[in-house]
């Protein structure tokens, strides 16, 4: 794998930059990707982000920190993308066509022409800030704020067990740089928004504990969904964590209702119960206190398959 | 003031070393106190904590990182501590007796010997950090997991604006120790008790809204404690910020009703709205995005009230 520097050696000498961020995208994704692009525009190099999907609310205002640029791609860099199959739809056509793949995920395919992958980092975000120390950009309070966002979503601001002794120390330069992170964190963790906060009333009305109280289950039906209005999958992140937040609970599984007798399960897990064990009987998988599958079937008979598998770890 | 250099000699000459906390114990206050109690019984003083309040489950493990030692009091060490009345009755009888006061609160009145406060410290606990660092006493595990719930508690996991780059830095130190983050944010942050996802849901559904959905109100009453056998104060902690995290409230003001025709109001704000301005007219104060204040009457009286104090404001 390339060094660092080299790779910021390769970039001093491209231009017209078009940067890859992943479908759904995240914070890490698009904070990672407007710093990037911001610092190339500001040593007068042109760039653009790219993605298949809208961005949230919570993100919209980092298309505000780059200029909108127009111009012929020369080069291509993706950041925070494990897999071609996350450009989505709209970004298929660059999928062979990708010069550096930067990137976190253990399970990246090193797709590109040039691959720094480095899963130590919390975030793609934190490389980012290491690569614009080899080129030597000035770090300003946007692109500050691009890293923060970035590191803050992948670390669940600093809760995450990938949070590490060095995501606190590029955190410590940022702030330096004089980013309002109560604002910040304000839209990225605590703003709720009305549909979101009605359909938590209706989930925590059906709850189901088992397994003596170790085991809860929360549902999320079409009904539901139709009922709120709610069309963005987007909207309901965030929602499978509740049950696991319950005093005493070990495993907490959400079941979403998809089309056509199908669910969509999430397994979160506290202390050492592995979710991935739980979901690869599916064909799922995931990480230790994370994962998910899918089940075909009514919900009585997903609920009782769940409960076997279940029954076979706690 | 004196030099936190000059506190440390002080200290290594002393032994039999008494820490008191405050009343309503919270992260800070505690893991302040067992930080320094374990870092003094690590290089052989007797040393032990006081605190006029029960803990809360979360912090009861605490205990457990110090030993129980007996031994008549020689001098005494108050952390995190703004006002003698803080003490709380069972610690009164050491109200003029206290040898060094450490504080980060800037209304902390120097009621000691010894007074340090530093108010741009996110946390007590940082200055204990830097205290050890003099005492030339290593930072273990334990001495880190204290610290680290001390700066967690009062910066809300990193989020609130009292959050500096010197936060950061302490904490990364503290990670290298190999403390265990997530469990500890778990058991700080993420868990809920029934009980408490009971009342929020029972406050979900009488949540009103004022002012062009700027302002939303929430209520909890004797009834609902009564209902739901909560008699500890401090389950109800957090309850407060649930209004001011609704997509679009500014303004977010929690009633709760106390026996007598009594109502505890607590206000927290977002973005630029002054929480003080809306409860000095009440008696009341605190700072420009918590406040608070008592107002008696009838619940549709104190509501106008309000709603008058607010419609100057927004």
């Amino acid at each position: 794998m390339k060094k660092l520097n080299e790779l910021a050696d390769i970039l001093k000498t491209k231009d017209n930059i078009c940067i890859l961020t992943h479908i759904y995208p995240d914070g890490d994704t698009l904070g990672s990707a407007f710093a990037l692009c911001r610092a190339f525009q500001k040593i007068g190099k042109k760039s653009k982000v790219l993605c298949s999907d809208n961005t949230q609310k919570k993100y919209e205002n980092l298309k505000f920190f780059i200029e909108n640029q127009d111009f012929k791609i020369e080069y291509i860099i993706s950041v925070d993308i494990a897999d071609l199959s996350l450009l989505g739809e709209n970004l298929a056509e660059y999928s062979d066509k990708i010069n550096i793949n930067i990137d976190h995920h253990i399970s990246n395919k090193r797709f590109a022409e040039i691959n720094y992958v480095n899963f130590k980092s919390a975030a793609t975000a934190e490389i980012i800030y290491d690569l614009l120390l080899e080129l030597e950009i000035e770090i300003d309070i946007k692109i500050a704020e691009c890293l923060y966002i970035g590191i803050s979503t992948d670390t669940g601001c600093f809760k995450y067990p990938n949070t590490s002794s060095r995501s606190h120390r590029i955190t410590a330069e940022l702030i330096n740089t004089g980013i309002d992170i109560s604002k910040i964190n304000h839209n990225l963790f605590e703003i709720k928004s009305k549909k979101i906060i009605k359909i938590e009333n209706i989930i925590y009305k059906n709850l189901e504990y088992f397994c003596d109280e170790k085991c809860a289950f929360i549902y999320i039906t079409q009904k539901m969904l139709k009922d709120l209005n709610i069309k963005n999958d987007n909207e309901l992140e965030g929602l499978a964590s509740i049950p696991k937040q319950i005093e005493g609970v070990e495993i907490g599984i959400t079941i979403r209702e998809k089309p056509d007798n199908l669910y969509k399960i999430s397994v979160r897990t506290n202390n050492n119960v592995n979710a991935v064990k739980i979901c690869e009987i599916f064909g799922g998988g995931g990480h230790p206190n994370a994962s998910g599958c899918f089940i075909k079937g009514n919900l009585e008979y997903v609920k009782i398959q769940l409960l076997k598998s279940i029954s076979c770890i706690l």
